[in-house]
């Protein structure tokens, strides 16, 4: 077999485990008879694009693991489709052959997986023997046909550690408290069930958790906090998604339609914020309200040891069938066993799964404010283990792109 | 000499290194030939005035010390005059007398240390034999006649960290942008300076920094966010303390004076939102803005050792103070050499630190948005080691109280 070289990119929102992924990618690669020079694009497919490439063959993995958000820079491009805009692929595929590229590995979410299906569709048709992978990644866990994906376990572990220690500043105080933390996920509300990791036989925080996937009542609202209290909790804790939306569908955090700012411009606030105000104004108890924001996608210095290893081996699984000659598929986890864990690495047509959303299924969801045993269960392998990190000067040791 | 028992409370808001301060007083009280039981008081002086005291000698003091917050619950109670209202006072003692109290530990601030101060003159003006230190605390680092103060090395250490992971979560797009990353400090820079710690040779992030000790020009901001991307930064880092001020001395927090909620109610924003907006309607580029919030008072999983070991041992010097006699004083740290770092634990009168508050001094200051190398190497130290945090299940263990 003619030896070609492998391009990787990233794409889409960074997580705390898209570089272990490139780093097995790289390791993935360099292992295989048939790949040549690992060559990294910048700033996803816009860097091949732009022929912004480099080698990456060279890096230290240990540090790329270890590196939150994406070392190669990222973009959100979608590819117009080839019969409506061919020069766009064109391009693409000459700078493919100008640095004889044989395998391109995309990491990213829903939208690169439809970058992944086009390039792998057009190279078919126009008999291009190039074998183009995707790696998943996203902390939104939001993809179909995989298990679960790489960095929605480092977030889940980052979310669960950060509101049981919320939980334990809420409750220094005697006074009756509400507290709120708004967490990441639009329409998914997976990040936002892992809260619930938090609680054990101690601590029953988060008391209420408000999914997107559940219409959300301002009325039920107060009475669930009201109710809370008289059940003798007297620091209630909340975990709210950002997208929850009311019974007319209108997103709560777009609500606040009097807030204008010093320019007379409409002051959009998170969801926690508005619930904040709500809990002020009709209850009248002290209340706050926390965005987790985006460090819980990138707060590399805690994060799950099986999602970390996980993403190294599914970006390593991607090289090694793209090396195989395996194309037009996204790896994806199959989790074979339940106790013990244990996952195996597949690969599905990847034209099946851009562009899908998966939300949270009835079954992990417990009325309006609660999830199931069912999805603590499956919550629970994911974020298993801590990552040593190196640090340096008292600080994590992060790799620079120069 | 006479066996007497210990009381210690907590008070002032939490801090992820206050419960390792209470962790050295017991220690250093049960080590002390002269301590019979140590107790705490539930909710700072309140569990005092309402008798909730319980026996915390046997509390595991390992996990005693990973457990963020305040164990025994905190309270915000400024005691009155003792001449206006001896009642209270009366009480206080009384409580002391039924418990056998002859050493009282108050780990807080400011105002905890003002409840030291009354209870020792009280006591000495009443020829009571009751010993009554005070153990520093607060993540603002505010507190005088102390180098640092526990607590603050670590909220330190988890902003820096927090800030450079945001700034590599800011690189990934090639778009032009800023982010706003508001830290606490009403009144005092420190922890805003710290923001500083995670610049190295690969990155320049924050580019700007902006203390509550400088006036704070809105014209001014908009310019220097320009000059960056003048310079070629592309994505500009701003670290802002939530109590900067404009040239009228106003909060620029509590500047957005339009905007109002559904309810027609002030709608509060924090500095780092208002900023946001500033950007969004002055430059147009892309801007967010990230509020640190209570996770830098509370993240026990990212710690300095070097904090949590000095806290534990000023908590444990502070016991044998007490035990020894001494009484009216706050325990502090003198810093008796920088190269290598080296601290002297040593105490104060107490009636001269309350109610005082120290802001960064100028010296540590560079122009309006930076600091200088000497801050630098003041900081440096107070962050050095990492914490092993004992983890099951993949989150970390705390303590609760039953």
């Amino acid at each position: 077999m003619e030896v070609k070289n492998l391009l990787a990119a990233q794409s889409g929102g960074p997580t705390t485990a898209i570089n272990a992924s490139l780093a097995g990618v790289i390791a993935g690669g360099l292992q295989s008879g048939n790949v040549g020079t690992v060559y990294g694009a910048v700033h996803g497919i816009e860097g091949v694009l732009n022929e912004q490439i480099e080698d990456i063959g060279g890096l230290d993995l240990e540090l790329l693991k270890q590196t939150p958000a994406a070392y190669l820079g990222s973009c959100r491009n979608k590819l117009p489709e080839a019969d409506e805009d061919p020069a766009v692929y064109e391009r693409i595929f000459q700078v493919f052959a100008a640095y004889n590229i044989g395998y391109f590995i995309y990491i990213g979410g829903n939208d690169s997986m439809d970058t992944v299906s086009k390039l792998a569709m057009y190279a078919e048709r126009k008999h291009i023997d190039i074998a183009i992978i995707g790696v998943p990644k996203t902390i939104d866990n939001d993809l179909e046909f995989t298990d679960h994906t790489p960095g929605f376990g480092s977030a889940a572990k980052y979310i669960a550690t950060t509101v049981s220690e919320i939980a334990q500043d809420a409750r220094v105080y005697f006074l009756k408290s509400v507290t709120i933390v708004e967490i990441m996920g639009r329409h998914a509300g997976w990040l936002t069930a892992a809260a619930a990791l938090g609680r054990n036989a101690d601590n029953a925080a988060p008391h209420l958790i408000y999914l997107p996937e559940v219409v959300f009542s301002r009325t039920a609202f107060v009475r669930d906090i009201r109710e809370q209290f008289e059940k003798g909790i007297h620091n209630v804790v909340v975990a709210v998604s950002e997208g929850i939306r009311d019974e007319a569908g209108q997103f709560i955090c777009d609500s606040a339609s009097a807030a204008l700012d010093a320019f007379g411009h409409k002051m959009l606030s998170g969801a926690g914020k508005v619930l904040e105000h709500l809990v002020a104004n009709e209850i009248g108890c002290k209340v706050r309200s926390i965005e987790l924001n985006v460090p819980q996608r990138c707060a590399g210095h805690l994060r799950s040891k099986t999602d970390v290893e996980e993403a190294f081996a599914i970006g390593r699984a991607g090289a090694r069938a793209a090396a195989s000659g395996e194309t037009g598929k996204m790896m994806a986890f199959a989790r074979v066993s339940q106790k013990p864990y244990e996952i195996r690495i597949v690969s599905a047509p990847v034209g099946q799964i851009a562009n899908r959303e998966k939300t949270v299924p009835p079954e992990y969801i417990d009325g309006r404010h609660d999830v199931t045993a069912a999805m603590l269960d499956y919550l629970t392998p994911l974020i298993q283990g801590e990552v040593d990190v190196q640090f340096r000067d008292g600080l994590p040791v992060h790799l620079y792109r120069k």
